[in-house]
């Protein structure tokens, strides 16, 4: 069971995991360092523990400590308690729905493994949203996607935002992030999956057209400011299309992954 | 044409339209008590002004000078000029796309004129994220809903968040505010509308099998956190949900808007 730690000095160093919540630069480095994410939110600290992932801390006031009881009571990790707050003064920021947790990384998946098990993968070339990279796992967990691929410089999907937005379908849909972004088509193809690349491209297929929907299927997305890169465009078995209304530059990121797996569930 | 002002003066008294946007509940007061909102970001201030709203101020660094020369050239309002650091310190804000714009908020629009107007609207719900209510804005606008229509405590959509995550959606989109909640499905129904209340119900239709779509089609969704109220789901004609994979609690609410619009275009 949890050690219930009260805590008075914010200057305490055993806080370290939970500092400067605000700054994303500063916590990707710290959290990566120390082989950390953070979870926010009685429900996501539930749902991370649920995953089977190590607490390493946990900090809260105290009105949280009973409705987390069964999660604390199966830890041995510390649980740093002190008023609303404080935790708002040590964050730097506050904190909606109470309780923290400093949770273990788990080990990152094979990406063989992951498309070996998977039959519809959605992969995200750079997106620099931790909101929509969340979203995206929230909306292919919902929507019958079983993997998603992350190229090389897409954003943190065990950053606190993506976390928080994901609802914890970060903790339940596997995913893995790519070396050889290059090769990632033929490693797909390898695996017999089909790609779809979402495009706005004026001679790609509307996604009303594409027909029967393959086996596997791989449907790939662009970063928000350039969209898909070339290569991918070229690389890809379709381009698909969501048609919009006349003098409408794009669909956010996550809304058209949204209607492509409504659509082609 | 624009009356270029070089401010030296971080306090100067002109700049109040420009202080605080990290906060979110002085930025509402505000606004409202001056007739305001903030656009955000070149692309935004520029469709501000292609919307035909009136500019009451401009701030930026003076390299975006230049790339919106026609737009000051068009206002007769002052621009405040500094540089990118003195932007940040009087807003207490990173502004990722360098200009600002404070712009005189349009008239209200009467609902009964807008319903008239209207063959698809999406009806909003006590929504309280600013994202989300920009977000349905985009979605509409891409996937052809013509009037947004919103709850008395449906959160604003003139606020710089939603402004900007619509992209311009919200100046382009007819929408209004009900005053008369409890009334608003009789008043749709007047109007001709059939609404689809959009709900996880458990006895709700399935998208999929919802059949023809009326010529006139109201969407409602619910809050994030409690979802459409009773009376809603009671007075509406259809009630309708989004089969989602098992052990999902729900879909984002403008998650789910886009796949209804998608579906139902
Ligand atoms: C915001 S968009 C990028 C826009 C970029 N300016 C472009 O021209 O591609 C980000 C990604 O969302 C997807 N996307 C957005 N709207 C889409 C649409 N209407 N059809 C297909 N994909 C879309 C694409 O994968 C795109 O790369
Ligand atoms: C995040 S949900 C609210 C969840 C809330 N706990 C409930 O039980 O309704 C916000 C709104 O999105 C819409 N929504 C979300 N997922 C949906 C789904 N699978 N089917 C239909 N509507 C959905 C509904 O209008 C809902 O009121």
């Amino acid at each position: 069971m949890a050690r219930i730690v009260h805590v008075d000095d914010l200057d305490d160093p055993r806080l370290a995991d939970y500092l400067h919540l605000r700054d994303v630069q500063m916590r990707l480095a710290h959290e990566s360092e120390h082989g950390i994410y953070l979870a926010e939110g009685e429900k996501v600290v539930r749902r991370a523990h649920e995953a089977g992932h190590e607490a390493a801390s946990f900090l809260m006031a105290p009105r949280w400590l009973d409705g987390l009881r069964d999660v604390l009571d199966a830890s041995d990790a510390p649980c740093f308690v002190m008023s609303e707050k404080d935790v708002e003064r040590v964050t730097g920021f506050h904190v909606h729905r109470g309780a923290l947790s400093a949770v273990r990384r788990p080990a990152p998946a094979d990406v063989d493994d992951v498309l070996a098990a998977a039959r519809r993968v959605v992969v995200l070339e750079d997106l620099v949203d931790h909101t929509n990279v969340g979203a995206i796992f929230r909306v292919a967990a919902a929507l019958g996607f079983d993997a998603v691929l992350l190229s090389p410089r897409c954003a943190d999907p065990f950053y606190r935002r993506a976390v928080k937005v994901a609802m914890g379908a970060v903790f339940s849909v596997p995913h893995a992030r790519v070396d050889d972004w290059y090769g990632t088509p033929a490693l797909l193809s390898r695996h017999g999956f089909t790609t779809y690349a979402m495009t706005l491209a004026d001679d790609a297929v509307s996604l009303e057209d594409v027909g029967d929907v393959p086996e596997r299927l791989a449907l790939v997305v662009g970063s928000e400011g350039p969209g898909l890169t070339e290569h991918w465009q070229r690389s890809s078995d379709v381009r698909v299309t969501i048609p919009m209304a006349a003098g409408i530059d794009s669909l956010n990121v996550a809304t058209s992954v949204a209607v492509a797996c409504w659509h082609l569930r």
